[in-house]
């Protein structure tokens, strides 16, 4: 069994979000806490606006949950950027434990279903979990200056500038976290480090499955089945997959990239990044679970764990994707 | 309170180590389990080195715990190169969950108190835990080219070229994980990144402090307080730092990095990266906890969770430091 249950309902009791201007013209701008005008955020480099962004979102969390830093048990989180500084930056502010964690896009869920199990088990009480991308900083890690000016190709994402996160803890809201599915590393061969949609769509929908299995669920059984950054394409590719193992997903499934843009154009196949299901998740879809417009809800983040070493040494693209069921109860 | 306590004692049931030439020509050349001739293990990049090592480790964990791959629940890993690429590489290669972690030489305490947490909940039964650090991959991500044969300061460490882990279950073995103290990012200001056991030692100090307060323990309570990676020059800071504090750690600490090589010459302050406690913790000491010639140790493993981007913009270290308390029961 790959899924574990959490009997004592660990509560998201709000969220914290920021997002650059292109992601807020989409929509998450009327749901985000703070729209940046200007990506930098003030900053003299992307990689520390980055930073501010993460550290913005977890203490808006902190903040829009009633709570308090010093009451604050301990922060999890991870970033894109080579050994995740904006994460580790952001944890030096605070006068509480830090757990870093990475699973590239997947880091949200990965924190999350972390969060709800120390406080599922009584070894913390509040925890704040939280991640964040930056276009420009992911681009020059990842890929090229972009001074460049390279062309993309039609099959590639546009890495999310924004962050979110999560003030989780044992009570003050109805929507809890009732169980997590941590995926299993799965490598279909793909090299193309500009298709991470069809690199990441077997992990996601072997997590889905999984879950499925363990829970004795059916896809129905959820209002809606949220997957990280597929973007348009990857998003297709994991409801050809289920579909072929006999799993209909075709009307409630999302995917955070597809729908984050207001016109996918530059973008191609839409938003990536571990910030695009931290922004979407953490304002759109979280306002309608407080609404109850939506009340079940099977977050699905998906990560690429390669790095420019790797496939610069001829390696496909390992990916991950981590689940947790949200639900109001 | 920063310390988890785990009332159900979860089990180190046995362990996996590999080291390279070097490493194995001093204190830990008896114990582990191979000994590499050579630091390419036979692959073709020092990076699928260093991910065979891990992956060695693991499944050596795994096995000399008369586990099986089947039946192990959970992969809890992480490293220092760029996006933990060994750690999802070796993942790969698992059909049971992933978790990465990111604590910079601080990983094998973070992923140890992880897998401690699941197993005490009665989420996991059976994990396996690992990490692991390659001299000449994390020269070249972190430093220079090893080509150009740049002369290193004399307070600088050498990355150990090793991996270790442990197969972490709910029974098995008299040896415990008693309880965990996450810490919190402490940054003293330093910015020579040739200097890390300076930068760690107030991130050691506060922990083990912290640790010490939460549990009620005198240092003597503990047969051995051994930390990560701090080095010769690290160790004595740590010592004066706590001394400082009213805390004498005087005669029962020994540091893994300080203690790793044979002769400190080329290496000047020690041993350093996420293979050096993992390979000295688990093939050494943890003979010496079998043999109980040691019941209490408390292993606290530092992390400086700097980039090359970091450095470069400007920024000091922040550096931090997990403990983990393991006991014959």
């Amino acid at each position: 069994m790959q899924t574990i249950f959490f009997k004592n309902q660990p509560r998201i009791v709000a969220t914290g979000t920021i997002a650059g201007p292109k992601e807020c013209a989409g929509i998450v701008g009327k749901y985000v806490d703070k729209t940046l005008d200007d990506d930098t955020f003030g900053e003299s480099t992307y990689e520390k606006a980055e930073c501010k962004m993460l550290t913005f979102a977890a203490r808006q969390a902190i903040k829009n949950g009633g709570g308090s830093e010093k009451e604050t048990d301990m922060f999890i989180s991870g970033d894109l950027l080579n050994q995740i500084i904006s994460a580790s930056f952001t944890a030096r502010d605070f006068d509480f434990p830090f757990i870093g964690v990475y699973g590239a896009c997947s880091t949200l869920a990965e924190a999350y279903a972390l969060a709800a199990t120390f406080i599922d088990g009584g070894y913390a009480k509040k925890i704040v979990a939280a991640t964040g991308s930056h276009f420009s900083s992911a681009e020059r890690q990842y890929r090229y200056p972009l001074e460049l000016g390279n062309t993309r190709p039609p099959q590639s994402q546009w890495t999310v500038t924004g962050a979110g996160g999560a003030f989780i803890a044992d009570t003050g809201s109805p929507i809890a976290i009732t169980s997590a599915t941590f995926g299993k590393v799965v490598d279909f061969g793909i090299t193309d480090v500009n298709n991470m949609g069809a690199a990441m769509a077997p992990a996601a929908c072997d997590t889905i499955l999984t879950h499925l299995r363990d829970t004795g669920r059916k896809p129905t059984d959820y209002d809606l089945i949220l997957t990280g950054d597929l973007g348009a394409l990857g998003s297709r590719i994991v409801k050809d997959l289920t579909w072929e193992k006999g799993v209909d997903m075709q009307s409630n499934h999302v995917d955070c990239g597809e729908i984050i843009y207001k016109v996918i154009e530059d973008e191609f196949q839409g938003g990536s990044g571990a910030g695009c299901s931290a922004v979407v998740f953490n304002s759109y879809i979280y306002d309608k679970l407080k609404n109850r417009e939506l009340n079940r809800v099977l977050l699905c983040a998906t990560g690429a764990l390669l790095s420019t070493v790797s496939s610069g040494q001829g390696e496909s693209i390992p990916c991950i994707c981590h689940a947790v069921s949200i639900e109001n109860v």
